[in-house]
């Protein structure tokens, strides 16, 4: 049996399936400290044959295998997860299970991948722009992780110029998460992003951002789809506009996939991050 | 015996070794147009037993191995070389060689990789800086090549408030190439780089731009290490400028090796493409 655990900074996602893409059972706990929720996780998984785990957590995460601290949480800002090393934890308790470890976002763009909107590709970025903005990437049908994974939701961009919000990133002000995440939406206009029309210039600014994402992913790691999730996407006006504005920024210099299936949106939705580390598990 | 050919925009480099590692003979021919330099090209290999051949060529390539065009340069501004079949002809000329086919800079960046300035680590970003800016890029030991490949010479970049340099990239004007390459820095003071000195204003802003295609790689691709080779590098100060507004820029948001051996200079100098190019043929 696989087991999943899609470790978020607010919930954590437990789940176990026998093929890897149907969800047989789950409960979503609340993220409180690691001795708590862990228990919960331990009661929870207890109950399963497990033999295999995808572990997909909020980060940063210490991912690289030739590093003595693998496996822990680095310098989140959650402060009683701050250098916890969940990893050996879950591998402590349960010594004869199989795991796999990586970024949530990086699950779900493995998820899009084996089962989703990528299905059938070998290299897809991932972004989930809600509250934050992640990125997850394969490249070759294997998660893209060097010194660390990626953290592209940081990237720089080039302020839009009808936008003078500031950016609330507290690392870079105004990198593409300071600009372009769900809360500088509402903080440039002063009301949730969810209230503003579709035909809301807030709209406009988030597709210039998001399309010079997706133009430096382009020319970085040459994917053959680009997915987007998260509950900013939610809004299905941003798609097209996202398309015509990278295809206007990039000028043909490079070749890609036709821009209908380049640019696409999730679609496994609220599975993608589980059904990606039962996928993991089940190769680890 | 191992064969490569890093064909550039102006020369063709042509090079046997046993290794991969000892140049043995090589020749250096002009690049005119596929009739000729293709017939010197043939005139030299078919003088040696060679069974593997690495062919490392200037861009944009289709290096896409489930494309029909699969081994030809594309929409390269070279008129007599756009949509040439490079790979075609040279399996034709040579149908019992093996042969590995990819960009000039990716080989370069695999010979770093394998021999020079990256040896021992399996996770490289590789920038040469010259009349135009290329990448190529190493991942878990292997050239990332998705879709395409790498072009993040041509990745957005924020405006150093210093420089109205409009940019020369003749497809966006000031994007990384269009405000970084040689040619930006000799049109945005009047004279050649080579001529203005190691304390000059130029070097500061050519920095600021580095770091910033140092940050987004980073954040994208997380390598070991970052190499830089190419013209415009052969000033030695620009390093530590790189080094410290990178550092600036990216805030401690991620880890990143300790930076003097992160962002380095090239080790292999005119050699770099030619040992990637062996080596890529030995593995073929």
């Amino acid at each position: 049996m696989l087991g999943a655990i899609e470790a978020g900074g607010t919930k954590f996602v437990l789940a176990v399936s026998e093929d890897g893409l149907t969800v047989e059972h789950r409960v979503s706990i609340k993220t409180t400290t690691p001795e708590e929720t862990m228990a919960q996780v331990f009661a929870y998984f207890d109950k399963y044959p497990v033999t295999a785990l995808g572990l997909a957590s909020f980060g940063p995460l210490n991912v690289n295998v030739r590093s003595e601290s693998y496996g822990s949480i680095t310098n989140t800002p959650k402060l009683p997860w701050r250098h916890y090393d969940i990893l050996g934890d879950m591998k402590a308790h349960y010594p004869e299970v199989k795991f796999a470890f990586t970024t949530d976002v990086n699950a779900a763009a493995y998820g899009e991948l084996k089962a989703g909107a990528a299905k059938g590709v070998q290299d897809v970025v991932y972004w989930t722009v809600g509250t934050g903005i992640g990125a997850g990437i394969v490249s070759n049908g294997k998660l893209l992780q060097g010194y660390s994974h990626p953290e592209a939701g940081h990237m720089l961009v080039r302020r839009d110029p009808r936008d003078e919000f500031a950016g609330f990133c507290p690392y870079h002000h105004d990198c593409l998460e300071g600009l372009a995440a769900g809360p500088a939406i509402e903080q440039r206009f002063g009301k949730p992003a969810i209230e503003l029309a579709p035909d809301h210039v807030a709209w406009e600014i988030e597709a210039n951002y998001l399309a010079q994402a997706c133009m430096n992913v382009t020319l970085t790691v040459a994917p053959e789809r680009i997915v987007f999730g998260g509950g900013v996407m939610h809004q299905p006006q941003l798609f097209p506009m996202i398309r015509e504005a990278f295809q206007e920024k990039i000028a043909d210099y490079v070749e890609y996939p036709a821009l209908d299936d380049y640019i696409v949106p999730i679609a496994l939705k609220d599975d993608a991050g589980v059904i990606g580390a039962f996928m993991l598990a089940k190769e680890a």
